[in-house]
């Protein structure tokens, strides 16, 4: 049942009935975010999209907290781009706009570019990087003890890994702005209030409830349909205006009326039976149909 | 007080005291979706804002639900182009892009481009189309009976109808984005709780609160402002700076400052009487104001 | 401890342990809106802004109530730009798209250029441009005595001072197209079920509520943050993807990771001890970093 790979080693990655799973596993450091933690992410999210197998990805945290945050093992220099062993960890992480890359925003990169849904499950703190991560996921779930923090005016920095971008458009800007110039630590109440997460449950209901949603996706629906569906939304916040939805979808809908899935996705409703989707996102996604979002910039050096 | 138009087969078109109603009226069918609903609420649409009799719009279904989604007679080819009976049926519906368009998008394209503000009243369930079309209205409330299903990843489908920029822009990415990749159909209070409707009420009270909305539009407010207050807060969605309304308002302000109905507006005020504006939008609309929202794109073909 | 600007006639301004209050001040007239009050406005916000011994403004009402929008003395012709007396208020104001600029949006776009956070205390009635000053504002709070009118189209006229921009981004685009369309003035427990304000209180506590959120900015962040994170989340508001996101906060966190503040930061936060932050926003403002935002048009004349 589990499929760890064993080039992983501050994540776990396991694959069960059509879901994998993605641990945060620095449970001694309580998950603390590293430049191998973002490589490996990186390359889980790669292995999950690539697998026709995987039809939703649960994100969560080894031990009591989900992340607490980038490793503040160097101290003061912790974020020093001259610091000679950050810059050793941080080798081949890439440029755009001519600087370092944010390590965070390697990671949420990624994500936003994801053809499958992320639910991300929360369970204790996340702070920092650990909450920023999380705003590219498409659902976030509280467990009962989750903290949260947009720290960085504390800490000297800025809102991070293109949170300034993510956070505004899941709670709005005044809750966001709120969060982000007091840097202040809030209980899972108080995200709920915000719509930062939908939900909060008992912490051992907390993965059942992620893995419920996974469900409800991976049973039901078709994964070209919902990689489409990803795409759609997500890029249609930068938008102008709703004929671009209207132009995109329109191609959409004219290019699977005639494939596999929507006549059994239709078939099935009528006779009252589950759907056996054909289609996958390997061989049948119409890459040709929407441009692929977000589009990289030119100024990217990986 | 009735003046259904007789052209109208499956919808109906009444006025009375200067509020339209639009009601769904294929009960037999739970208002189902067909080409010829999409035509006849376009003209409908059309006929309304060319009322200075009408300031308001509310819209509903007859019988036991709103609508039920897309009419599925041609069973899984209900959404095939190169279906002969559907390119019948779809004769005329034109071209974006270089594609036959999403035939929901171009009602919901009709109603973004209203000068008169629309009440969707959501009684029982309202599925796909009966849920898109919804989304360019400017207030909606739901029956306690009111069902919604995003369920176009159940069919292979995606979401359409320009759903993909209206809907997170009322309820958020992530609720968005919960609701379109599950295709879940949930229930009133789970629309209330993700913002979909800003009331829920006893379905023998829904008509009852929408007209009580029309009405304060009607009985208290300037149409022409109306109007102009529809394109400026839809049309700034998609603008990149607030530096972008300051001009169009700036252009406003100063155009309606001194004109008849501001008189109006402010006289009746400080009397505190009721307003009786004079000016109407067929004579008094300032289009040179601002530019018409959403603009049309220049491949499109009617 | 008061720190009065004998210039200001229409507002006062105070300045107390790192905290600034500017108070509408016109009591016996509801501190109604005039050309006046706007040209202190924006002076009082030039000052906070240039004073690194400010750390955030409270913006707030003397008197029963916070602001009951424009002074209407001059009947129907308040917003006549062809009224001499209006004409000669108003000499200076500049233009913008070749007409008069709106009086209220010079005071929000300078509000919206802001390094320094801003929360809004509103207590009893803020109607009009009463309402919309406060929503540049990073946060508001209501007292349990306040109401909101955006009443624009009541009389005769369309929301201003650049609210079309940001009020759907506060509470999405169906709220504020029920509260613009109908011009309700509504309590403040519909303004809380709306999102416009974050916290009602009672009116004794409500001044207190904003000082204890501006004593948690003061006294845990820096000053540089703070005043780039303000730029970030209301820049990348009009941002099309969460590249420009990346981009920006890969410089910005370039730049600070080898400052000063983030060496207290991270230092203090390690041994458990409150930061004492070095840096100014006068001297190491890293103005190169981000674009400034919202960058005024070229059309602008002052």
């Amino acid at each position: 049942m589990s499929t760890d790979a064993p080039a992983f080693t501050q994540i776990s990655y396991d694959v069960d009935d059509r879901v994998a799973t993605i641990t945060l596993d620095r449970p001694d450091r309580l998950n603390a975010f590293t430049p191998t933690m973002a490589r490996e992410l990186i390359a889980a999210y790669d292995r999950a999209d690539a697998d026709d197998a995987v039809r939703a990805i649960v994100l969560t945290g080894r031990g009591r907290g989900f992340c607490a945050g980038a490793d503040l093992g160097r101290g003061g220099a912790s974020f020093d781009p001259t610091d000679p062993q950050r810059a050793a960890d941080r080798a081949g992480v890439g440029t755009i706009g001519g600087v370092v890359r944010d390590g965070g925003g390697t990671v949420t990169m990624r994500m936003a570019a994801l053809r499958t849904p992320v639910i991300a499950a929360v369970n204790g703190p996340a702070v920092g990087i650990g909450a920023t991560m999380t705003l590219p996921a498409d659902i976030r779930l509280a467990g009962a003890s989750a903290r949260f923090g947009f720290v960085f005016a504390r800490r000297g920095l800025v809102p991070e890994a293109a949170s300034s971008w993510f956070l505004p458009r899941i709670v709005g800007v005044s809750r966001a702005m709120e969060w982000a110039a007091t840097g202040r630590v809030f209980d899972a109440a108080e995200a709920l209030d915000g719509r930062l997460v939908s939900r909060v449950l008992p912490d051992d209901e907390l993965l059942g409830a992620a893995y419920a949603i996974a469900r409800e996706i991976a049973d039901n629906t078709s994964a070209v349909s919902v990689a489409l569906t990803r795409q759609l939304l997500w890029g249609m916040l930068g938008a102008p205006s709703p004929w671009d939805a209207h132009r995109a979808d329109s191609a959409a809908i004219a290019h699977l009326g005639q494939g596999r899935d929507v006549a059994e996705g239709v078939t099935s409703f009528l006779e009252k039976r589950p759907p056996a989707f054909p289609d996958t996102v390997s061989d049948d996604y119409p890459g040709h149909v929407l441009p692929h979002w977000p589009a990289p910039p030119a100024d990217l050096t990986d």
